[in-house]
């Protein structure tokens, strides 16, 4: 296996970059949209289907996946590329994302409802109840890289403590704090030549935080650094000023990843404020349950107006479910639960946010980027 | 579009028969199987997967389609070939065999598990409820007939009268003669030139009624004949009694399909009984459940003995599941009941029985039908 790790960033515009990762596993092209594969499968989707929407790289969740089917298993077959027949890059998450918002009953993974899940955080670690059959976890930053190297990523993030939206300042800085010592646990624990390691800045909403946090954190020579703690129920405006303020003080010339964001509006937002990689159970989640992404909005598929609609979902889209069926057949598979409806609706929102980001990379390559957010947000609109 | 059908039996090997089954939609190379696509969708497959799975002929089930979308806008939005876009041969059944499986709370489609609705038959037709919403609903001879030339299958199955598998013998015979009545009112209702009628031989488990019946329903000029009234519950010594008694009366160069059976073993003692055509919801219903057919038997996937089985399901099959996975990766998808899952095995075990009846038309072919059918059952039991 090659252990080449690169990022070349080959073009700004404005704030908007243009780069390419490159990993053991494929060249990644960015800004780039990573779906999300919480039990070792992008919901409904194979890996065909992932190629065919051009999925650059995938994002796994090391909590769901240590609690099943466990690490040392997946590693003992190969690692969850192979696992999951998925040749492609792939980032894991620490896993603390998910323990933490357990405890506030608000999972981000694909496919965990259940909170108020016990969960006790010390210096050394944090002790969860597994969202499956409740039994005892301990999980520490040495833990969290020794999982994520058993599931063999090729980029693997550090463990952080993330405290939830609306937290007081003082809990911030606790957790920023506690995050860079466990950052320094987990860089040493950071021994496979096959992954790389990307830290994580926290500081909420307060700029004075995430300017001290991004210091900190980009002080650790790393591959790249992502920008935690956003995206958990804070105002959308307070968002991107703490997103605009933290990227100044990123390296020009490493990735950087806003975590767990968003909507297609968001990306665009973000991108134009210089995030170079995203991920979100949106695109899929909002599929399952019927809210379908176009070029000109969204199509909430079981109105009643569908029922007769023999155009495709987005007659701009060039995915399979697009290509072969109708408004009215999605609608009727929806309103009868089949489990075709399923894949369809998450191969074309999967689609469709993969077009997006490659539409956005030619932008700025041509350097209109700006035009071009402008103009996909107001067809968003329906403008 | 051609409206040429035909039937030319190639070949016999015993009472196996080898034949093909022209209709506009395409060429069916008989003894075959037909996967059930009950609600306009072989459950978690789309077109492509059918095709890949070499299908020849789907069945839909008229009961569904007629309640949800309704026959009317299928007909409007250009058929059910068009509206699930699968452009090859559709049979579709006549909507009786739900309507009166569901008064005795046992539907045979794929998803409707509501039972004990209020069923009222009379010599004119059925009253029945709605399985999705209870309102009420009438069908005749002539409504199905009317029904399923809306959804434009290439085989349309007339209206019959299926009494319960314990049925005394007046009720048979009364379900009989009635099914017969019937019969000619569907004949005469069928005006499509696009489709072509199959007439349905009653009988339950006796003998004399099942000759009597035969002799009555093939009396009428149409294009093929299926059994009905079995696989409902009556022991499978008895089935395969009354099916070869049947089959003797049934003319040598018409198709002949025996409704609702079975496992990969029923197929081939329906095939050395003289059937050519069969359905049945198993191999999608049992692999949603975690039961896979392979050339060695079964596997329940959820063993824990599967847990780090790298090996395919069936080292025999080329199904892209099988070309693809492992065991241990299927058992943790069926485990995490994620939709991929389902999918998956679908598509092994319709890929399963569809390999498996051609390779029992190469038998037939060969000559060496009753040796092949001998191997291969004693592989199902692991010999």
């Amino acid at each position: 296996m090659m252990t080449t790790f690169s990022f070349d960033l080959k073009k700004t515009d404005g704030k908007a970059r243009r780069g390419t990762l490159t990993t053991p596993h494929g060249v990644i092209e960015t800004p780039i949209f990573m779906p999300v594969g919480t039990q070792g499968t992008v919901k409904s989707l194979d890996p065909v289907d992932l190629k065919e929407a051009n999925t650059q790289i995938l994002l796994g969740n090391t909590y769901h996946l240590m609690l099943r089917p466990g690490s040392e298993l997946v590693a003992e077959l190969g690692g969850l590329h192979k696992f999951m027949a998925w040749n492609g890059p792939i980032l894991t998450d620490s896993g603390g994302f998910q323990v933490f918002s357990l405890a506030q009953g608000e999972a981000r993974g694909e496919g965990s409802n259940v909170g108020g899940s016990l969960v006790k955080i010390d210096e050394e670690g944090v002790t969860f109840r597994s969202y499956i059959d409740g039994s005892s976890h301990r999980m520490t930053p040495e833990d969290s890289m020794r999982i994520q190297m058993n599931l063999g990523a090729d980029i693997i993030m550090a463990f952080d403590q993330c405290p939830p939206g609306k937290s007081s300042k003082a809990a911030v800085q606790q957790a920023m704090d506690r995050t860079t010592r466990w950052l320094y646990r987990c860089k040493d624990s950071m021994t496979s030549p096959h992954s790389r390691l990307f830290g994580i800045i926290q500081g909420g909403i307060y700029e004075d935080l995430r300017e001290a946090h991004a210091k900190e954190i980009t002080q650790v020579d790393l591959f790249g650094y992502a920008i935690g703690g956003l995206s958990v129920g804070e105002e959308k405006e307070a968002l991107w000023k703490a997103c605009g303020h933290t990227t100044q003080f990123m390296p020009e010339h490493k990735p950087r990843y806003l975590m767990g964001v968003g909507t297609p509006d968001d990306l665009l937002d973000g991108i134009s404020h210089g995030i170079d990689m995203f991920d979100c159970v949106m695109p899929t989640r909002n599929a399952r349950n019927g809210f379908l992404f176009t070029s000109r909005g969204k199509v909430i598929i079981r109105n009643g107006k569908y029922q007769k609609d023999t155009r495709p979902v987005d007659e701009n889209c060039a995915c399979m479910t697009c290509k072969t069926f109708t408004r009215a057949y999605l609608r009727h598979l929806y309103k009868s639960q089949e489990l075709l409806y399923y894949r369809l609706a998450s191969l074309h929102n999967i689609t469709y946010y993969l077009r997006l980001m490659e539409e956005a990379r030619e932008a700025i390559e041509r350097g209109e980027y700006a035009r071009f957010m402008a103009k996909r947000k107001a067809a968003h609109r329906g403008e």
